[in-house]
């Protein structure tokens, strides 16, 4: 793999058009904290693999949300290593997968995407107060704000995902792992039932709803970091457990809807964030660092059912907002317990950017 | 007008009393940034021509949290210019709007005004760690618990305005504009319901459904304002535009709930919010500033869209929460776009106050 | 009493084992505000009088947040001096009252516990920008996000004490006090009645629905400070009082819900909060301050009734939240209020701690 990536980093230096490509390639891989084009190129395969009409959105979100920074003369490390590509792309594909598409979709997700490097750059300056990046929070925000205005406009017509629903304390909760509600093939724990949990686990995280999708995925993290691709695949199984030991829904199981935020969460703080901060960690690793992101990566199940029930009387989805509240609160007091160390992001920010970045490692490698 | 203004200071220096109306109405005039007695003068009585329960209503709040900030010993050039007034006028207005007149609103209402008196100077100090100002924030804080609260006590009645609805993902929406359900006068695009839209937007930013009070408010901004008035106007027409396209319901474009989130945005981000910081604007006039407030402008027709949805369970008003919001997102992260040139809040700060102000007018002149 | 404190203290010295006791009594006693592991045992003493299950469940909170707090490596003076218990406390009695006992329950107040004093820790290096203190948000912010997962998780049953409710704006609220809904007993306001609802809100504030657990409760507090005890009491009057004169419910009032955040407001805003910040008030005793507490002791109620109205479409408790919001926002702006005077959070921080603390009573007695 390595081979390749030198070949693109030359390709880059010699044509302006690779280093846009290679640009936006890093912004996809950004979603999953993978600085690293092969990465974001691999993320875009399996969306597409899921649905064409997906992957034209994530591309048209990655584009404008990328094009905004440029054109407002956001800091010009952070988008050549993607920070303003991967909330565009998730804003894109979040808007298309919950609304059916028309002219009117397509105009609302250039303005997410615009808003969502607007948020970006604001809460970066707003969180480095306390030593913490933005991580999704731009893209949860933003969409969460175009989705619950769709009950307000009839030219914006809901998928079948979007669906209100009131809470009742006594609910029978369906906990048989299935694809659908009294589906056959699949009932209880088999090999392909926990496949499917563990793998659309990583699918969701891009909110795609595919077995396969999720396969290419942990391919794609496992070809950038090794370190990165076992505490997703953890995270992915622990959080999945947690809610089947809870009594969690099978069918939202079976779905990796318990999954995705535990990835990034156990990620996020155990694994090896590169672009987004330091070219480390943003927890220097030892035991308790690797007991305190599992911890993490299990509270973050709890905090998706916790969002999805507040959201529930409106029908609106969870998305990312676990994995970044879960992320928040367990980082932010880092620096104060003495179990763990903690990497500063002020300690490898440039004179420049606000969230620093190393420059990327097409620059690196002269 | 000039000529007005200046008898105004000579007598303000003369009496103290005039010094104290001087104050009071700066305080009205705040509501939509301006720093100016006679705007402030013309806002109160766009608002006595709508209704004279609301006009006592808001001078109650007005003369409550400005006499607050006086026995709290808040600073004192900053309740010259009127800061702890604005507050207070909207959250007795909305209390006024959303309760039935009786002697516990009249309770009700100073309380607000004390505790909107206090939030204000708590989120200015707050806020300015990254450089923003509160806004109408701590009325919309204010006035949000006291009116969640009605539910919970017999004595205080609801009016009609108030009303609890589920949402439904297919809804039919009827888009026609018009000013009542059913209406048959001004149904459909029609220079009439235009110039409802446009001007009861004005009217709304002080809660008032009126085409003449918003025309009163209008010609208010353009005594005390030129380039303000623009901003406003083109505010009030992109946030009803941005609905139309958008299909949303008729009557409530009409009524002009689209505009005046984004009058009192376009005001902030591309107009002359003259005494809230400086007696320049938030952001240095260019036709990136320009794009970025008309797109600030259109967004917050959409926040209002959203924040309505997510209070409609509770059948609250989402009051000016959406300016605020979006003035917010918009304004944080300027000082990072090079397209940009912010106008920071603590270069014009006082030593004395927390978000500094220029010694009023009167003062001035000398 | 001090006799009784000295042998502790001698005991603490000779005996490690008493001095982790000592340790977590006063984390039972930050609760209210009490660095008093007198007041910590009497506490302990009210909630078995009530319940041993929710006794017992606050014991393992307890000693599972001090554990956490120690593992970790938190502050040492922090934990000697209760600062890690009481969120652990509250979180597991309160997860103990609203779900059924069994091995599930057990592991989610393990894991709740251990949160708590992560957020704690996490909350309190953002709120040291401000110079405030966390209070019991680390406490609400979790047991929220428990209690709201539970409509997801077939294994955690609701008590009767969670019930979802839309809202209804002309629901007529049946005023008169009493015990229940039709009850004869208590009906209307007798010294019975006024007693329950003034002592149940010293007993609500552990979520401790009984007379006599209050009146060990407000011993406790007298035991330890009889200036905290004045304003606690006055504090339970006022939030009775406001609810009874804006028409709240007589069932609510009875059972001293209006009450318990009022009794924590008046402490905070007027009392002797001792060990949370310094062995002084947060603000400096004078006419105003005293005046100030009992405005957002009224406050707190308006709050508690508006928090109650926003989270009853779920059918969730507002738990000490309306007490940590109104505090936050009655202390941040007192520096700028020349009629109250603060007291630092840092003017008396140790070099170590994010929120210094005094060397425990122990080690000053030396």
């Amino acid at each position: 793999m390595k081979s390749t990536a030198s070949t693109l980093i030359h390709l880059a230096h010699m044509n302006p058009a690779i280093e846009v490509v290679d640009s936006l390639l890093r912004g996809v891989g950004q979603v999953m904290f993978q600085n690293n084009p092969i990465a974001g190129l691999l993320f875009l395969v399996g969306i597409f693999i899921n649905s064409s009409e997906y992957g034209l959105s994530a591309l048209l979100g990655l584009v404008v949300a990328t094009l905004a920074a440029y054109l407002l003369g956001a800091d010009r490390p952070l988008i050549r290593n993607g920070l303003f590509g991967f909330n565009g792309v998730l804003t894109g594909i979040a808007l298309s997968v919950f609304l059916q598409w028309n002219w009117h979709l397509a105009v609302y997700i250039v303005l997410g995407a615009i808003v969502s490097t607007i948020v970006m750059v604001g809460l970066a300056k707003l969180l480095i107060t306390w030593d913490i990046a933005p991580l999704t929070a731009p893209f949860v925000l933003t969409a969460w704000l175009l989705l619950f205005a769709l009950y307000q406009f009839g030219q914006l017509h809901p998928t079948k995902l979007i669906g209100p629903m009131a809470v009742h304390p006594g609910a029978a909760i369906q906990t048989d792992l299935q694809e659908a509600a009294g589906d056959a093939r699949a009932v209880g724990i088999t090999a392909a039932s926990l496949a499917n949990a563990l793998f659309r686990g990583f699918g969701e995280v891009f909110l795609q709803d595919n077995l396969w999708t999720g396969v290419v995925f942990a391919i794609a993290i496992l070809v950038s970091s090794r370190v990165c691709f076992g505490f997703a695949l953890l995270g992915s199984a622990l959080g999945g457990l947690t809610a089947l030991v809870l009594g969690g829904d099978g069918v939202t199981i079976y779905h990796g809807l318990y999954g995705f935020n535990a990835v990034l969460t156990a990620i996020a703080l155990g694994g090896r964030p590169d672009g987004l901060a330091c070219p480390r960690r943003f927890l220097v690793p030892n035991w308790w660092s690797t007991i305190y992101a599992f911890i993490g990566a299990i509270f973050s199940a709890i905090v998706f059912a916790a969002i999805a029930v507040a959201l529930s009387p409106l029908g609106m989805p969870a998305l990312t907002a676990p994995f970044v509240l879960t992320t928040w609160v367990f980082l932010v007091p880092t620096a104060d317990f003495r179990a763990l160390q903690r990497v500063s992001v002020a300690e490898c920010a440039s004179t420049k950017s606000l969230v620093a970045l190393p420059t990327p490692k097409s620059t690196r490698a002269e």
